[in-house]
């Protein structure tokens, strides 16, 4: 007899959209205790839960280049800020505050990611009492954002 | 009869590359009306002219979630603005100005879109005429920037 | 006969993936010289090498739409600093600087760029001198960073 009829087409392949990880929160309040991770809880964006409020720390899933920024309310008191990855401060943002004059002050940067490495925010200075300044309230914003931007090509 | 031939390879997946959304502006001056959204008309970037700038306003054309971006000189008095995303201040940010002392305030915030959707910016307030410190001229520049981050999955 | 097998599932989509540029640099040190490059040599990231530590330059390869950011530590004297396309100011940022008041300045832009075409951050105005107040030592940061967001259609 003759041969059958061809096959099916195949399923389409897969998109690049598989690859996602971001977030964007910002504190509801004043006075982030120095010296560890700050907690953003007011939370924009953390689909992927990749960001977790009780920790205040980004844990990394997808391996690759990541671009973090923040934005920061400067009252009360000056504000001395690291951008931590893996225990090690590597962005230092500092601003001075005075008498009537609240500041914004702001850094973001890109960074190479692998899995389980965490990123976060901390005030640091010798004096942290004098460096806490970040404010926020229900007028006032002082936000962390992070984004994947480029995954490593060895996943695919 | 023997079986037929295998069907065709399926179709190679969706680039990333089909969507696009981005906009980057400025203010050529000072002056920006509060409690309307700011109108943005020096134009870096509007390929898809998903921005509008007869109001000032981006519409959302592919549901998303988008990064916006914001670089305000302060100058002459204080500066209050808001994100708005619907109708709805999302982000807010102040800095006061001081004699001598022009400042340079900004933030940047994700957030999901969906079809129709509009983003703006808006001086508020309830003294708006001092809350409106946002300059700009030919040396100075006060800009709105956002894009798409990543596209709905459910496009595909 | 019957029907031959279903054809093999379509290749995976191209993604963004192989279309890669972004740089993330910072200044170890004050004192950028006025009116030429500013020469950012602490390097986060710069995997590429579009960035020239060398000349302070970022040099499109890759057509497409870049974001380019920056965040400046305002301290001793005012700080005027401009985007450099092509050896055009496409952006300016100015921050003035009193005393005990360190102040954060920052811009973000999107541009697109042609192949070759470079990308930097100068020091502008007529008296340099009391304009080049970018500051940074090794707990106080003043960063530039870039990345390709969307590559040009037609390179598919
Ligand atoms: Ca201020
Ligand atoms: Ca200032
Ligand atoms: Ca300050």
């Amino acid at each position: 007899g003759f041969p059958g009829i061809p096959g099916m087409k195949g399923e389409k392949g897969e998109g690049a959209y598989v690859y996602r990880s971001a977030f964007s929160v910002g504190l509801t309040s004043r006075a982030p205790v120095p010296n560890i991770p700050i907690r953003f809880t007011k939370i924009f964006y953390n689909e992927q839960n990749h960001y977790d409020e009780t920790t205040g720390k980004f844990r990394c899933s997808i391996p690759g280049l990541y671009y973090f920024a923040y934005h920061l309310t400067v009252y009360i008191t000056d504000v001395k800020v690291s951008l931590y990855k893996k225990d090690k401060a590597v962005l230092f943002t500092y601003d001075q505050f005075q008498k009537n004059n609240v500041d914004q002050a702001s850094g973001s940067i890109l960074l190479h990611l692998s899995a389980g490495e965490e990123v976060w925010l901390q005030v640091y200075g010798e004096e942290e009492k004098e460096n806490n300044g970040i404010y926020a309230d229900n007028i006032n914003d002082s936000t962390f954002t992070g984004f994947l931007l480029y995954p490593d090509l060895d996943l695919h």
